[in-house]
């Protein structure tokens, strides 16, 4: 049967084969001047894991696996340092249990369980965290993981208000498909899409495809169901309510520290027959930016809208790595978008943008595969490529992640170059060069969402440390920047620093007073977000 | 020197003459068939408060009142049983001390004094609460109402990411003039706007004049800052984050209870150039209704879309009692909105609805009043006016209120039907008759924001016991339909019944937590919202 990878982006199948390491190996020599050597692929059969340190009891032992690969399937995410860890075989803290609950009464007992002997629960969806999201902490006497994969229908679906009743461990695709039936789609498309979940979502305040105006799940969400250890919370199904704070925005990004998200009322969008995009070219990175946040400021609210520098448009989308590219694209159920992308192309033009009237691709004049050609279609492959490009570059000990931040239009300048240079200076430090280059992954009105890649040499198995060095002055750089130490990839243990200088300190008292009613015996997923007492 | 009504809307220059008295009595007598007899209006020489319990420390006594008319005035809000008890000079919980504070060092001083003393400490903005948002306990022992007028000023005006950092106790129109000069606005108008402030809409998670889109005050918070007893709390300036659950959310909606707001960032708009509207007409109520669905469920987010039933249509707009109207409006800043409106009236017409070509008022084709004329404009005029109208139907002795909820369309009809029901029963029962009516005020993909009036004829002297069971049964229907207590005017006290069974109850105890973080003696406005302990 085919397998999750718990190194690499995807299956088993995604892992590279020794011929594609090579191939790898010699564009990325020849792309950034280094000496990239290969490696062989690594083999899952070395694993050897610390003995499970707990059994469940007899009533829950059904729903309970301490199987080897499941354990060390279920320790990392997928951020760099969790595939380098799990490539090399490292599993020093793995979770002893993993419990795959049927429905909420078996997520109240297993919480009861541990709360009754003080072992961590921990909710997982679909094991893409970046950010160290749900790796069991090292000092913890016992470890159960709860995946959530058997929760994973759709319920009830609302075709006149577009909302479903879903249950969390719904996967993206899956999702869509259960929903395609009616018409309907909820169009939150993470890069992380095919192997996350709603829950995940929902806990970690994901954002989607959707470029402006709605790019949290947070705004899809109608209410949320959660079991907590001091039991059920559940929000009335409401399209607004100005009815004290909202209780959604306390569960919303709690990273399964309050409770386990069960299922939600998300809201659904009609499937668009409507597209049209553009790729619009600029020489000037500043024209190109300003470009964005004159159109995004017109409140057009394109789906998609996206400036990705000199750099980012050669390796995307075939550029010439000396102009910038921003991506614009409108999409809509009922009403042809043609004239929106005509307004927002002038606009970018007015900026400074460059692009032929040959080349907007309108759906309604006969263009079927708009936003699919072109640059905007190269951009869109490579959108959904990205994850997998890691598990090629790993073995090959390349020091290779992404950041992402969101700040102010006023600010932005100045947190570009100054995490421009410092990361520049951490590579060349640590790694003897490498490349940083930035996209807009989303914009608003006030501010852009830079979403950063950076790529070095490691020394083979220093590769954590450089990667390290390189993330703290990074995060240091936005965090000096006045920019949020995280856009969308949640804060889990791997931002808590930065965190925890960011949140009001009387924001992260009330939270743990808030966690303490709801987790009185702090077992949910301890370390992540903030500390339990 | 000109001075507010304490129990009219507006100044004591908009309390009624006899004369106007009576021309509204005539009026309400032939529309109702009730006989309305005429009143004085009430002269406020005759006030007889309780004197202050206590007396201000000599550093604070330079910002701190005991005056009479002052304590009476801050008595209560602009609600129904508000206006009727402030009218017949009903004040005997009236707060002992008005202070304004000059800034956040009063504020701190206040706190501190208060909760060594356990008088209660009660933030009021401009007034207009209609939910028994800031009115004294009847138990308390000592009240302190902190008055934010003093702190009125923008301070900062970012014109790149088009923001500004504003002291929370500016009114809506002081407000608009200092962000005049920039070209700027917040354009963000509920209807208390003359006489309500940029904190008080934080605390109450107000909604402005945006029909779709974004609609509450909560979208355009960039950051907060607020004062606790325990300190100060201020989030980080961002357009977007997804770093843990928002700070932000928690004192959105907190309606006093968890601290002072001070000051916030808030998103602006440029001011709109470019307008469209339209008024449709349909013979069917639920085809009116369906048609302001599908125009949302579009995304075409209008800023005006706003059903009017046949009653409302007919007071607001002089139609003819029959037919619903929908009103749409588009604005703009940067793009003419006239294709927007065709798409929108395109739709609506497909629904059933009736509006000439002619008829559609496009600014950028050379109506320059876009919005301003036809059943448009005067809904617009019926809807700045509309506060000032209880100005002489309470002195009359009529029972006349607005409530209003949120649903999802699929249980809209089925809340509309049984709520009409209910309040009109209510009425025969209570009144011996009266009309209910309904609109909406805003409009989410997935369900309306329905907003009704209702006026009978009390008995003098028994208008508040009417009153009470009107609202009581409203309020009962709205709950059991499935809607909220409130889209928009808060929870306060008049609210509790129905919030405490609305909101989760992990969820008020969480917040009950937070707020013993925030303020451990539990003087901040008691009896609104949670209660402390």
């Amino acid at each position: 049967m085919p397998r999750r990878s718990f190194w690499a982006w995807g299956m088993e199948a995604d892992e590279p084969t020794l011929a594609q390491l090579q191939e790898t190996a010699l564009q990325l020599s020849s792309r950034y001047g280094v000496d990239v050597e290969t490696a062989s692929p690594h083999t899952p059969t070395e694993l050897a894991l610390r003995a499970p340190r707990l059994s469940p009891p007899d009533d829950l032992a059904g729903i309970c696996s301490t199987d080897d690969w499941d354990r060390a399937y279920h320790t990392y995410g997928r951020s760099y340092p969790d595939r380098v860890r799990a490539f090399r075989g490292e599993f020093p803290s793995p979770p002893d249990v993993i419990a795959r609950p049927r429905g909420e009464e078996d997520i109240e007992r297993l919480l009861e369980w541990c709360t009754a002997r003080g072992y961590h629960a921990i909710p997982f969806g679909g094991g893409s965290s970046v950010v160290s999201g749900f790796e069991p902490e090292a000092d913890a006497e016992g470890v159960v993981t709860i995946d959530m994969e058997r929760l994973d229908r759709v319920l009830e679906v609302d075709e006149i208000s577009r909302a479903a009743r879903i249950q969390a461990g719904v996967y993206g695709p899956a999702l869509d498909s259960q929903l395609r039936p009616y018409g309907l789609t909820m169009r939150h498309f993470p890069q992380s899409f095919e192997y996350s979940t709603l829950g995940g979502w929902l806990a970690t305040r994901s954002g989607g495809h959707y470029a402006t105006n709605h790019t949290h799940i947070d705004e899809f969400a109608e209410s949320i169901r959660m079991i907590s250890p001091s039991g059920a919370w559940e929000s009335r199904r409401l399209p607004g309510s100005g009815a004290g704070p909202s209780p959604d925005r306390m569960v919303l990004g709690s990273e399964g520290t309050l409770g386990v998200i069960t299922e939600a009322w998300m809201r659904l969008q009609g499937r668009p027959d409507y597209r049209a995009s553009a790729g619009v070219y600029f020489e000037s990175y500043e024209a190109a930016w300003q470009a964005v946040r004159n159109v995004v400021q017109a409140k057009l609210w394109p789906a998609n809208l996206r400036l990705l520098d000199a750099t980012e448009a050669h390796l995307a989308a075939g550029m010439d790595g000396r102009e910038s590219l921003v991506v614009i694209g409108f999409e809509s159920t009922d009403v042809p978008q043609g004239p929106n992308l005509r307004d927002a192309v002038d606009i970018a033009r007015e900026s400074g943008g460059r692009v032929s009237n040959d080349d907007l691709i309108i759906s309604d004049e006969g263009s079927a595969d708009a936003g699919r050609q072109g640059p905007v279609g190269a951009w869109r492959e490579s959108f959904i490529r990205a994850p997998y490009a890691m598990n090629a570059t790993v073995p090959l000990g390349l020091v290779h992640d992404t950041f992402e931040t969101a700040i102010t239009w006023d600010r932005w300048p100045g947190l570009d170059e100054s995490v421009r240079a410092a990361v520049t200076e951490a590579l060349e430090r640590v790694c003897g060069g490498g490349t940083v280059s930035c996209r807009f992954t989303h914009v608003y009105p006030d501010g852009p969402a830079p979403y950063y890649t950076f790529i070095g040499m490691g020394r083979r198995g220093g590769e954590i440390e450089a990667w390290s060095e390189i993330k703290r002055v990074a995060s240091d750089a936005v965090a000096e920047a006045g920019g949020t130490i995280t856009h969308h990839h949640a804060v889990g243990k791997l931002h808590r620093p930065w965190y925890d200088n960011q949140r009001p300190d009387l924001f992260a008292e009330a939270l743990r007073a808030a966690k303490r009613v709801l987790d009185p015996a702090g077992i949910l997923n301890p370390g992540v977000l903030i500390d339990p007492l």
